[in-house]
């Protein structure tokens, strides 16, 4: 596995979700351990779930002390920024604030969708269901347990585009790399591509998964 | 172990907890993502907490692809059952409806309660309280992990008669095959039995569990 | 590791966890198997938690049997005492049922405190971020699954100097016991004294984590 590329995208998807997890613990105004709880665990809690999955004891995220750094260093920029911005710029700012947090998101869902998938790949390249999975619940792992710590349904049970955006990235990747034998870097770039794009396109269009319905409409299901 | 039996035991359980996560999520209006996740959190997710407790990484869940295989399955049976149901037959199915989920989960939590348990008698036939909490949290934990994914209280903390039938069932099963050495086969099948006939007893007759009061009722606790 | 000191601490925390967690039960009118549940949870889910994350598979908490004797004596003391109190005394207890609540949980949250970050600074000393992780995850962990069970916001996000307190507690012990070389049992003994002293002048004075603010009020965030 070319090294590089794996910590490239493992450091701009930790980013990205701490970022993300600054943005929706401001608008829940939570106090500064809260921000620090919730930055943390959509930054990191995806893979650790990973790490116990796969049997990497103890998870990365508690060995390596980037991880700390990128989330305090998200937390004192987007709080900084937040406290000292004048009025003015405040209201601009707050009416990118939503966009902002789904760009981010976006970035993090495609960066986790790589390195998990690859890691499973590097690993089990032989189990392709914990491959793919292996992708899934890093890119989504974080975001749940956020939102169960916040007391919310899950947004990826919510009827957005969403794990579905991974799902297709992962698949893609384990299908380029195991069986095609596509170069890692290649395969990464392009199911990160895909996965973002699927995401933007889905947020932009209100895109959402089909339901199943009844074909007569009539007494509520 | 007889493996046979395991196996048998652990597939039917798999599929009745799938067809049980399908209904439940049917019953909320969940689009296909989250159908699929439903269906596959009560299916396959007491299992891994069970393969995480004993080490056993990764899950059996992630290397075997028949779990995938029963999931996607019970999802396509159940929803072309649903989705092309006449109207007249629609209305007799969603009056049975819920008699039919309670069923499935009855034997997922019998099932369940067998494979659990022995797989920590196999392991770790010293460790009573591993060997009954594997049994009880192989059984209901795929519930677990659904409620708190949809946002409920948990259906073993509400007030009827369900984990106590697994912890019964696995009790029966631990003091059966380790102190009294009866066969495996035997103490699964009379286990089985005794957990869903507990669980559809106390449905049928809407027992609880006795709730602690003070002796004479006045200031509310 | 003195490893009398640890027990010590282990079962104090275990002991006064398992209690708080049986008021937290009858307070919100649960049967007796959500009473089990509620205690077990905090009282055994951070140690789970902290196994886990370092490999001490099957955790502790199911291969020694004191710890399900802690639980069942503190359900069987405490449930025994509410149910036959007399009207007076127990109008006099009800006054102080919320005191004595806040205490057991300060004594489990110092105890555990203690217990995480030296298993870590034994196991792995160079990883500070994992050994002080592991001092507030086995502190917090039980009180975050027991809330998520019952289907509440975890205490942890909410206001008050909770996971802090445990988290300057473990950032003391592991800077006392490994750049200092203090011995361990004077290091546990200042930390767990220091985290239970900064919880409860916190209920007392009623401090929170200070929140990030906008400099002017105005358009609200």
């Amino acid at each position: 596995m070319d090294a590089i590329w794996w910590h490239i995208f493992d450091l701009l998807g930790t980013t990205a979700f701490a970022v993300s997890g600054v943005f929706a613990a401001l608008s829940r105004r939570m106090d500064l351990f809260g921000i620090f709880v919730l930055s943390a665990a959509t930054a990191v809690g995806g893979g650790i779930i990973r790490d116990i999955l796969i049997g990497n004891i103890p998870p990365a995220a508690f060995k390596n002390s980037i991880y700390l750094w990128i989330i305090v260093g998200s937390i004192v920029v987007v709080t900084l920024t937040v406290r000292y911005f004048n009025i003015r710029m405040w209201r601009r700012f707050m009416s990118h604030l939503s966009a902002l947090y789904l760009l981010c998101d976006a970035i993090g869902l495609g960066s986790f969708t790589v390195t998990g998938t690859l890691l499973g790949c590097y690993y089990y390249p032989d189990y392709w269901i914990l491959d793919i999975t292996l992708g899934v619940l890093t890119a989504v792992g974080g975001g749940v347990i956020r939102d169960v710590l916040a007391g919310r349904i899950p947004v990826v049970l919510r009827t957005e585009v969403y794990a579905t955006a991974s799902l297709l990235g992962s698949v893609l990747l384990y299908g380029a790399v195991i069986p095609f034998e596509v170069p890692f870097e290649v395969g990464a770039i392009v199911s990160f591509s895909v996965t973002v794009a699927i995401r933007l396109v889905a947020i932009r269009f209100h895109l959402n998964v089909p339901r199943i319905r009844r074909k007569k409409q009539g007494s509520s299901f």
